[in-house]
């Protein structure tokens, strides 16, 4: 592991990495309910998205910059790790002080002056996968942010048999993290675009080892203003993450030690 | 569940489906060796492969009926539920008596005249997913065959962006259960080509709550006459299993009680 | 070309091959009508399909052999090459002297018993394409029957971005012409679903310079029993045909000689 | 037809867009050869690229704009259309008064921040569809920019079962033509990465009735800095064209009438 990773606190031997938060922050009282619960929770680190980028522009599209102040408030009351999606290079220099960890997207994943001005920052960045792309093309755009600064997830591709919105690719997955050594999470939200699939998936996701979860909470995901089929409460997740950690310890310890 | 198949002692209710053995009968020595370390380790279902499907003609295509009594033979000593798939209608009435469950390979799951042919017999069917097919097609072949008779067994898909050779669909296994109410298995060796993501694959479906695995187990993989590269030695096998069995009793006896 | 296409009258030099007729024998009218009017515009092979292999056993599943009557009559009065998908090797034999053609559809390209049995036959043998299937899987599924008698048909693959049923993959059927030097046609009605596009596909197949084409032609596609959205009249292939010719000729004759 | 694009000279009726050149600028002379060759043979649009996005950071990434001089000199001397991918923002407003028709490649097909900035630009923008992307996902791309500006081109998708680089989808490309009315262009350089595939694919994109074809043509393709291996000769090209041409008129004409 990275000694970068380690050092920011976000990448360490013997614990799996735990993200969550809403799909989007739409008010400050939705993004403060949530996050109180999920630090109750002991999750380190906090999904918490100003832009979000959307198929259709006629889709919400984050509250955007100005609410930049609710996360550092957060973190400063949680002392939660904060990670956004950057979606542009003009907000790297903003979300410095504040966003510990930048993630690019899947749609961005090959947007290649965005990668390159990220290179140019210090953080650990979350890099997810685009979903059409391959494992050789994850690392490569990986290698133009510096693969030492980046924890790669996969949320999902899209295949020809999908009965849902993309396939978690658990292979993929590995491949990666056998073959490049570098960290590996999972996203088991953005990829199945149903709810009542993401416990299942996201337990998939800490028994196949991978190195952490990124899952979509929300306080009340029916009127959530996007992905309102995908996000749990921290109810179920609370319960999720439970089996997840006895899951972890169970396969770290090793049975037949 | 279906009362045919908890009747056939296929797949009970409060436990989980273990298959394995070899990708294909080489020798009597092959076979017996390892079906008798699976028996040791509590296996109830035993992958005996007469006939092999092969992309090309010239490879190993199997030993055939004449070897049906080695699986007569080893299903006397050990007790174990044999399944073999059947890559022709003219099997089916052979190897009845001895067959307990006959498998529908990925390649034939279209093959409606087979499909026809066993509805007409009485035992639990396996049947593969088309490595192209949708859920959609996968249960519509199911009913040719009778669903109440009929275990799902994902096995992986073919997508543009697999770094294996092909990938292992939990979502779509999922959305086979939770909509169908009909019993999914995983096969997490044919999805991968490489046996160093056996381990986590077989765990990753235990712990997504499926109802079963199949796995290619060989004692001396390297050697093997067919996917040499992604058998399993008994060794292995047993640890995994161990894991899995405590993933599945962690996740059935479920946390907060 | 292979000597044995050539003897056959099927594929010849300097001419490409029009297939065309009803996805399905409804009754002797709708079949005889059409053929006639297909032997007017100068078809010279009749697509006579008896089987008809549906996703969905309660789909129309068609006539079966005891029509097989029509073909040997049709074949009479118009001299045509009668064409027709055979399904189960039990059918092979039965259809001798009048189907001069059988081909393998995409359900079935790999099921190898089905094509062992076609080895033995001397006929030549039109194999579609796999939805799933890699050009390396078409060439040795020919290679089953006898690569020498196989004329490959190119009918759609399944894709993770589909916008119609499949996707026409014209790069695929090349490469399988080009590096494998077999005859290709290819399928237009198959890829789509909607018969607006079998013109455009039609004549795209053969400006790539392809074998030729088979095209599902319905006197009354509405009132089909099976792929009513994708048949088109005789009268709109007339027009297509000729400008395939047109296209055809201005290829075959290199414009700048 | 959009206004915008006719008034433009982009696409006119009874026409068909023929856009070409090298796939990136790699030095004066060679551009320049290239471009007067094409000019010649009567292409009127010329394909110009400063900013070559590559799978790898390690790839030649292109001239940038200190090389923007060269498209107004040879734009001056030939009156050639002059289309450029635009990678970034910040590059829209130099190219302004040089670039006629800036694009948008694959990899930023979902850069939302790039087409949102494009929307306040008023050339017509060609838009290359994202290779995992669906036609909704295109044409909700194209909604940003402002569709009436934008001409959507065809590039190639990913599918499973690929023996080249991608998979020209014509059936995606005629259901964004007939459903959506938009203009569609195709390129078959980017599909293949096979130099050979190239003239067959290049007219069945016209056979099939798409709007225009981007073609990259290299006076020296063996030596050229990126896609070495698809690019061809002005020679090819040219007899191609005429191939193209031809079939468009005969199309067009209808030949029934």
């Amino acid at each position: 592991m990275s000694k970068i990773l380690e050092r920011a606190d976000v990448i360490k031997p013997h614990e799996f990495f735990v993200a969550a938060g809403p799909c989007a922050i739409e008010s400050k009282e939705q993004y403060f309910g949530v996050s109180r619960a999920l630090k109750v929770m002991g999750v380190g680190v906090l999904r918490s998205q100003l832009w979000k980028p959307r198929s259709s522009g006629k889709s919400f599209q984050g509250l955007g910059l100005d609410s930049l102040y609710m996360l550092a408030r957060i973190k400063e009351e949680t002392g939660m790790i904060i990670t956004t999606e950057i979606v542009d290079k003009d907000h790297i220099a903003p979300t410095r002080g504040v966003v510990d960890v930048p993630w690019v997207g899947s749609r961005n994943m090959q947007n290649y002056e965005l990668l390159k001005a990220l290179a140019k920052d210090d953080r650990p960045v979350i890099l997810k996968r685009g979903y059409g792309a391959t494992i050789k093309e994850w690392i490569e755009a990986a290698d133009y942010i510096g693969s030492e600064r980046v924890i790669l997830c996969e949320r999902g591709i899209r295949s020809g048999t999908d009965s849902t919105r993309f396939t978690l690719d658990l292979n993929g997955a590995l491949v990666a993290m056998y073959d490049k050594g570098m960290p590996v999470i999972g996203d088991p939200s953005h990829t199945t675009g149903r709810r009542d699939l993401v416990p299942a998936l996201t337990r998939s996701i800490v028994a196949a080892g991978l190195n952490g979860i990124v899952v979509e909470v929300h306080n009340d995901p029916q009127h959530a203003l996007c992905d309102a089929d995908q996000q749990i409460t921290p109810e179920i997740f609370k319960r999720v993450l439970e089996e997840c950690r006895a899951i972890h310890q169970l396969i770290s310890s090793g049975l037949n030690n």
